[in-house]
């Protein structure tokens, strides 16, 4: 006996969500160790509409995994971050680090600036001292059980369905 | 600059934070095509203290992904899924499952009963008529750009921080 007593039939795939005005969130990644998170990132940033992903290093879209995000969404390949972060500052975004770090915000409560930077650190390695440094903001998402971790490409897909929540239409 | 005087400074796998009571959320698949997607579930669903997972068919873990989730939480595989959802729904779980259906609620504005089974679709095919008409609810993960859907295990860990926001503490 289902709750809808019309049942419920399938709609997948079908037309996205419109947005107002185009999103100011744009992704940046420090080098990553795995080009399958990476391509994981590319997919769902280009899915919530995300302006740019920004990579660094080795990185490489593996397309049948970022799907869309390898040629619907904008990306640039840089040497290193920081100058790239300097800029987006100078632009106006906040720049965001996903970190658990002494004075990182919990992401149930974290007030998303429209005019985001979301910075993502390597798996093992995190995000840089130099990298830190340049940061306004850092945001954790609470951990309950073990691993006291998640996998980097479903944290930075967490991250950006919360500022989708906060906000709906761009 | 930053935004903090004092710097940030790395906390990474810092012990998580605490329950007040056991969560009441289960995580129940469907048969799926790929034990990469239902071993990244496994870790996010022990990261964030689910009661239990529950795994269909030919399921396997690889313990490589699913980290901790391959030991410290509890999983059980059965053959097929609606005899362990009628049982799951004797015992009070509301059944929510995640797809694109007529009917089916946003994320944004769900509100989870505390005492949940978030039940999952094939990468492919989602739920079948059978696992749909069994189902008190349906939420969707608004979508924005292409692809119009989100990697399952993605989709899955979104739903997990979900519901985890509304109940921070069990």
């Amino acid at each position: 006996m289902s709750g809808d007593a019309d049942g419920f039939v399938h709609e997948r795939h079908k037309p996205g969500s419109s947005l107002e005005r185009p999103r100011e969130l744009v992704v940046a990644c420090v080098p990553m160790r795995s080009n399958v998170n990476v391509s994981q990132i590319a997919r769902t940033a280009s899915a919530v509409g995300a302006e740019r992903l920004i990579l660094t290093g080795a990185a490489k879209l593996i397309s049948k995994i970022a799907r869309d995000g390898a040629e619907s969404l904008p990306v640039s390949v840089h040497r290193t971050l920081p100058p790239v972060l300097q800029r987006l500052r100078g632009e106006g975004y906040r720049l965001v680090g996903l970190e658990q770090t002494t004075g990182s915000s919990s992401l149930y409560t974290y007030a998303f600036q429209r005019r985001t930077a979301l910075v993502v650190g390597n798996e093992r390695l995190g995000l840089s001292e130099e990298v830190l440094s340049l940061l306004d903001d850092v945001v954790e998402i609470p951990v309950y059980g073990m691993p006291h971790s998640y996998n980097a490409a479903i944290a930075t897909s967490i991250s950006l369905y919360e500022y989708c929540r906060q906000f709906p239409t761009g």
